[in-house]
């Protein structure tokens, strides 16, 4: 998606625009206002905070960037807050020892490595970079303390992680009820219309819509985005489980980890990544409805995303590579080349396999595609119907050992 | 008692210098704390909180004065500190009108107020008056969230208010948690030794010792003195209550009000205002059991904090003036003078009753007494054997209108 796509939609069509606007988010509160804000046609301000500490993205945070951008394209001004003003602090209690205090260089520096990352996303022309330090410092002794008043205690704790520990005993410092009301300071001076964040967020958004109303601004909308589900599937993407990409891996290592999810895992990556619009990728799922490879699918995901940040050539580039990677690593060097006979266009997998040398009869190859142990170009075959088209060469392997490449006659 | 007392008493007697310092106290922690310190033989660092907002002292507030003032006594250092920083800010939740923020110029008018006030009691020369908005304003907002790092929600909650509030549903803003830092941090500052606060305050005092810990100072020793009651004997002396005796009262007020309490409610004021020593105190009572009248006791509480107050000469004067202003009020103008015969050099009271044309006979005489319906130059009589001596002129009273002046011949 070329970044030259920053246009502004004029008012008229408030539906179209809702509908990509919430395309893949979690939640809306209120939407009604989202959409009575879009109606005036004017440029909201959209507000997204980033932790300073962590410039090293990866794709679990580019869903929030990705609807930032969406925000962009429809002509509003976007936000990228930096929360340095708690960098600056660092872990106080000292409990952290990976939270220092950290010096404006550092920030500094941060933040010019975050802008290089994304503004592979965002329009820099429709983006203001703004830390929160530049209020948060202002507010002063006093100031903190009158923004303390502005809560209580007791609906702090209804916070889902607060009330856990409360319950449970585990300590809560008094300082982490003071940041929630910080981040809702930052949409008081911001005016913030929309905030964005995480759905892991949405206490600390709701606190700023409350603080708006309290200094007589309208309450902003609150967006919520999903949490990116890591490689494995299972838990959210996150550096420390080692499930994750980078947006600054290398083009081959980004593409292979894209091509290692499960194909359930890869709709999800194309509602959650993919800037191809809703229409487009139902097409691809009805296609592999109907017997299309969903690997092939998975290329266009790598394809896509490895371009976003690295460009098409690289994108191809690592594409080739991995398939080479992926042959070479699975196949031994001398694996046996034969050709077998296909019948009307085709062969199917078991007489293939008998054909081929692999197993000893039609049977025991039915038995092994049911066992999940014969792969096609490395991709594990669960139809026992499935048909390899003459013409076709591929590196068939049954177990783990038993290779060969077949070329269908 | 002289503001020239303070003189250094060294080392030496540390039981006699502790005995005095701990008279009338409610609690030391750790008492053996401040043996030792007190063993050193150096000035301690001495601190007490005011707050700003209420210049208007009563006697409730002068226990604690009186207390500083025994440290003053015996050569410590001690730190009157108007909690000005908190009433810069004000009730920032708005709920309490009563308390908008201080310009900086109030404050200062009130602490002149107060210096007026409390170097009645206090030897100006031995006394440091600071105010804390001098180092909580430089902790900027970032020290203040450093600062409500260091302790915990639970551990806050614990305090008795704290804790009633918050089982009862009731609201606790999140400023709240940040005062008693705040007031720890003072003595962090002030490299406190000992501080002192009411009883209620014993919560407040211990999260200093906390904080000096945490900051690698020695902690404080604390040292509560208990809440006066009012004049009523009931509730705490307080301002809103109505039952209080200000320190800028005039001085038959003064009296007046003083004279107005319990025979029971005297002797707890004079533990905790007087400063007669422990041993002269314990003689008055011993005479009040052997049969003086409390009254004149009560007159020479009266004649002791008047005179503090205005001077001896005001005293004396207020006391006149209580006597006869006490005198009109009871008795009509046209009073009955009467004489009545003593026997063996004196009158029992039912006999004084019945001879005197008051009641109809001696047993109806020795029945009002019983009912607490007689008076004698204003005081109830409690006992029916009480004798009024030969040569005594007293005014009589049975029930609300029946007076006469009647002279014991």
């Amino acid at each position: 998606m070329p970044l030259s796509d920053t246009t502004r939609i004029d008012g008229g069509d408030v539906e179209s625009v809702l509908r990509e606007l919430l395309r893949g988010v979690h939640e809306v509160l209120p939407l009604d206002d989202l959409r009575a804000r879009i109606a005036q046609g004017r440029p909201l301000n959209v507000k997204a905070g980033f932790d300073p500490t962590a410039p090293d993205l990866h794709l679990g945070h580019t869903v929030l960037l990705n609807k930032m951008r969406h925000f962009q394209r429809f002509g509003h001004h976007v936000v990228f807050l930096v929360g340095d003003f708690t960098g600056l602090i660092g872990d106080p209690t000292g409990n952290s020892a990976t939270r220092p205090p950290m010096t404006e260089e550092e920030i500094a520096a941060n933040a010019e490595t975050y802008k290089e990352q994304v503004f592979k996303i965002l329009d820099p022309q429709a983006t203001e970079v703004a830390f929160n330090s530049t209020w948060s410092d202002k507010l002063g002794a006093r100031g903190m303390v009158r923004l303390a008043a502005r809560h209580t205690v007791a609906r702090m704790l209804e916070r889902d992680d607060f009330d856990r520990r409360y319950r449970s005993g585990r300590p809560i410092s008094i300082h982490e009820l003071l940041y929630p009301l910080m981040q809702g300071y930052d949409s008081v001076v911001l005016e913030s219309d929309v905030e964005l964040g995480g759905s892991d967020q949405k206490f600390n958004l709701l606190v700023g819509r409350e603080l708006q109303k309290q200094y007589g601004q309208p309450s902003q909308v609150v967006m919520t985005v999903p949490i990116l589900e890591g490689l494995d599937g299972v838990n959210k993407m996150s550096k420390s489980l080692g499930n994750y990409v980078a947006i600054t891996d290398p083009p081959e290592e980004m593409f292979g980890k894209l091509m290692s999810i499960s194909d359930e895992l890869m709709w999800r990556y194309f509602e959650l990544l993919s800037l191809r619009d809703v229409a487009a990728v139902e097409d691809l799922r009805r296609q592999v409805g109907e017997g299309r490879n969903p690997r092939d699918v998975k290329f266009l995901l790598g394809d896509e995303i490895v371009s976003r940040f690295h460009g098409a050539k690289e994108a191809q580039r690592a594409r080739r590579a991995f398939i080479d990677r992926f042959q070479k690593r699975l196949a031994p060097d001398d694996v046996r080349e034969v050709t077998v006979r296909g019948r009307d266009g085709g062969i199917l997998i078991a007489a293939l396999l008998k054909s081929g040398g692999l197993v000893a009869s039609n049977a025991q190859g039915m038995r092994l595609v049911e066992q999940g142990a014969v792969r096609v170009d490395g991709e594990r075959v669960s139809d026992k119907q499935l048909a390899i088209s003459s013409g076709t060469t591929c590196l068939v392997q049954v177990g783990k050992r038993n290779f060969a490449r077949v070329t269908v006659a």
